[in-house]
């Protein structure tokens, strides 16, 4: 990379050598790090493969550009660069389905409760609750969790609260507004942070706003409020916009609408302050406008400055993560990438290439706040999808020692079994598989206190086709993770002298380790 | 092209066969346009050469792409689309600075004015106004002229007024509020409109805030207003931020502070409501905040929902379109590849693909708007640059029948001289070359008066190294623009029937066009 500052016409640029951070089917990608004395520089690139050299700038590939060829960062304004809630960098979620949780207080149960053992359907309650939550509290902090992203708790008609009817009210089933902030001030006492997921791209139909337009049609004071086809609707029809355009239970606000805009993010900025809740998950965040988002984040930002905002985006996400609207989203693409790999349709070269496409999609800063996850409610559980108890624990310990922000959706950390919505969504299991959840509780524990596994770079390498072998440097510290999913044990990997096997299994030697067949071990090299 | 309804997981996708609208060294752009039934879409590209097919979809190149491989299209929210104002799309910009144009009103003249045939210095006046623009408004609207974009004209006290000592006063010497006001009602009565310069980078050292600072130092309540690197400062030191960083004598703002940008999007509110002006040009614009413009377009746009906003960017500008900051920038890679070519230095396949690989950063509906320009009062004056005449109106007529919106800097139609700043800002010359003037004129009113050109799609077309040849294509109909820089005639042009010869020299017959040595022509063709 060639740069100098961009009213400098005279001097010769500052050089620097670019390193090769990433690698895909098509695209080899090279970064570097540059230190400034002013806050506005131009640049270009050389490429020299040792026969022949050429410059890649903006006016294309050219041999020898000029000065006004370059690339310009006219500007670094301090206000335009990301800002990201240091505190959650890299640390573990856990996504708690309050009702699904625990039962701390049978006395606000709905009048019909299952038993935890029972099946669910999609009615079901069984009474899980705040004080519940707080119960196990002290189980969450074993696992090194750090953050609680809790279900859907706004008053609504049905068990996943996923359609609102009313956003002022906290469930009372739940243990009402009183029993969350005791939550809150329970979490916050044991250094845990709770995330609150924000459902505004729809509403229940039993919503007041809702319930307007269809009593007054068109003169309700709510029909921009949604996006309606024609006048007079009928309810639960084709009529109206609704959540997917399938969903007529569920109407579609029209986040066109500046008061639309107004309501919503006036509802998220009064929780904010009166819960003293640390972030919002944002519910089918792509279908909502940006310009809702960008009002949410403006505002939101100024009753708590380092608010963590994650939006649900299953897709690339750069759209949504210029610094203006989301912190992070959720990383599907990771799921899909290592489930592929865990059920052997992919290899280890095609997992790394993928990951690092799709972390080039974002700014630097972002890929430790990005929310990695094998699972959640809106997909078949892990332990069933790659049908291998061992498999499923490979994958969370890969997923605890990544880049990001590692996600354990309840009841994985026990390799729950689930297949397609509602059998995702079962009772936690709180007898079953003890010492599975142990051992995840004790990588965990361990990530939560290192801040090499938080913040460390993540840099891949090549062992075999059914191993997933990768570095964590930070700084003069490097941890070595290996996750076999092969059967068979691993090449010797050549490290410079015995390092210290942190977790996991293996054979260190005194310039080498071999990790058994479907196992994990997580290394501290010493250099 | 193969896309559908991201929600669909069971019908085939949609195919749509994709046109190349652009070409240039390393890179080939295909396009097409889909009408949904759905506000919602996926899709991925198909690549077939005839000999073999892969596809490119966001998991990178595929053979057997599955759903979820496809890019995503969450939802298209209204007012997330761009919204430019349609009076402006291909409309003639006319640039005027003020004092160096006609004045109209010698009583509000400085104490001393040069005679307009003086060369300027850095300190002359020359006593132009807004009255002497209300004389010259027939002069420009004969030119097709629909834009006046004024120099700054805020109390300022130097001679270009880019250092502006007080926002709210408007300058006496151009005749005061009183006189613009009445130039803008003047204008309307035209059919004219005025864009205004927004200089919100820096002030001048004058202006009272930076007094109080150089006063009160860090117990100025201004203080935080610029960026101080250390108290105590002094004027005219490296103290300070400054314009550049190298010109004390204009402090720059600290566009990072809210309090700042509520300033000063205050003022450009208030002059917008009190003048009834259309538009604003953004003064070095790409090194004042995002947050800014944001806030500006949000706040101005709510004043005048049709407001134009120019940026001046002279690079890559694609940060700032994206549809939350600005109409348009000042294309100046136009220029820059236009000169290139008009001086030999690339010939006219280099000059397209350069063309394309520029418009290729923006979306579509931008192309239309951008800023094109052969010069400005921040370059050598094109006629200069080029050293001749015809070469200068060749690239002038290339320019108004090109897309975007044509900016004539004042004198430009005369084809008038000027080396580096201050000899580029000489006073009109209202005498000289006006054979020249008329047929620039004469061109314009064509464009003024022509859909075609002002909206149609250009496609530019391979003749010979030293022309420049390009279709407008709109609907059913379809102009041929011809910029001969050779100094022999082109080869013939083939065409089906013979074309309308509207403007310019060429031989048709009936089925083809010749166009002599350094000539332009422009045709209609029939089809």
């Amino acid at each position: 990379m060639l740069y100098k500052n961009i009213y400098d016409h005279h001097s010769l640029p500052y050089e620097k050598d670019m390193a090769l951070v990433g690698r895909s089917e098509d695209s080899d990608w090279f970064e570097t790090e540059i230190a400034l004395s002013e806050k506005r520089f131009k640049y270009y690139f050389k490429l020299d493969d040792g026969r022949e050299v050429t410059y890649f700038c903006a006016s294309g590939f050219l041999n020898d550009p000029e000065e006004t060829d370059s690339f310009f960062y006219p500007y670094i304004n301090g206000c335009d660069l990301l800002d990201l809630p240091e505190w959650a960098r890299g640390e573990i979620i856990y996504q708690v389905w309050i009702d699904r949780f625990f039962d701390g207080d049978p006395r606000n149960n709905p009048p019909e409760v299952k038993p935890f053992d029972a099946l669910p359907d999609r009615n079901t309650y069984y009474g899980g609750d705040f004080a519940g939550i707080i119960k196990k509290l002290d189980y969450l902090a074993e696992m090194g969790v750090r953050i609680l992203y809790l279900s859907p708790l706004f008053l609504s008609g049905s068990y996943h609260k996923y359609d609102v009817i009313d956003y002022t009210k906290v469930e009372s089933i739940y243990g009402g507004e009183e029993g969350l902030v005791a939550l809150v001030q329970a979490a916050h006492a044991k250094g845990m942070r709770i995330v609150l997921d924000a459902v505004f791209n729809h509403c229940s139909d039993q919503h007041v706003f809702f319930q307007d337009v269809l009593r007054n049609q068109s003169q309700s004071q709510y029909a921009e409020w949604f996006t309606i086809h024609r006048f007079p609707i009928e309810d639960r029809t084709r009529d109206y916009d609704s959540f997917g355009g399938l969903i007529p239970s569920m109407p579609r606000f029209n986040t066109d609408h500046p008061d639309v805009i107004d309501y919503l993010v006036g509802i998220a900025e009064d929780w904010t302050k009166r819960l003293g809740i640390d972030g919002w998950r944002l519910d089918v965040a792509d279908e909502v406008s940006h310009a809702l988002w960008k009002a949410f984040r403006r505002r939101l930002r100024r009753v708590k400055n380092d608010l963590l905002i994650i939006g649900e985006i299953w897709n690339q996400a750069g759209r949504w993560l210029l610094g203006d609207e989301m912190d992070t989203v959720t990383n599907y693409p990771f799921m899909k990438w290592l489930r592929n790999f865990a059920r052997g349709e992919i290899d280890a070269n095609r997992f790394w290439q993928r990951m690092s496409a799709n972390a080039m999609l974002y700014k630097t800063p972002i890929h430790d706040y990005l929310v990695n996850l094998v699972g959640s409610h809106d997909t078949v559980r892990n332990r069933r999808f790659v049908g291998d108890e061992t498999i499923h624990e490979l994958m969370l310990m890969t997923m605890l020692c990544f880049s990001g922000m590692p996600l354990i959706y309840y009841g994985d950390e026990r390799a729950m079994d689930g297949g397609e919505d509602p059998d995702n969504r079962r009772a936690m299991q709180w007898d079953y598989n003890p010492s599975f959840r142990d051992r995840i509780a004790a990588l965990g524990r361990i990530r939560a206190q290192s801040d090499v596994l938080k913040k460390g770079k993540l840099i891949p390498f090549a062992l075999s086709d059914r191993a997933l072998a990768f570095a964590r440097v930070l700084r003069d510290k490097r941890f070595l993770a290996v996750a076999n999913f092969d059967t068979l044990p691993t090449n010797r990997i050549q490290v410079d002298r015995k390092p210290t096997l942190l977790f996991g299994r293996a054979q260190t030697e005194w310039n080498g380790v071999i990790v058994p067949g479907r196992s994990f071990a997580l290394f501290e090299e010493h250099t």
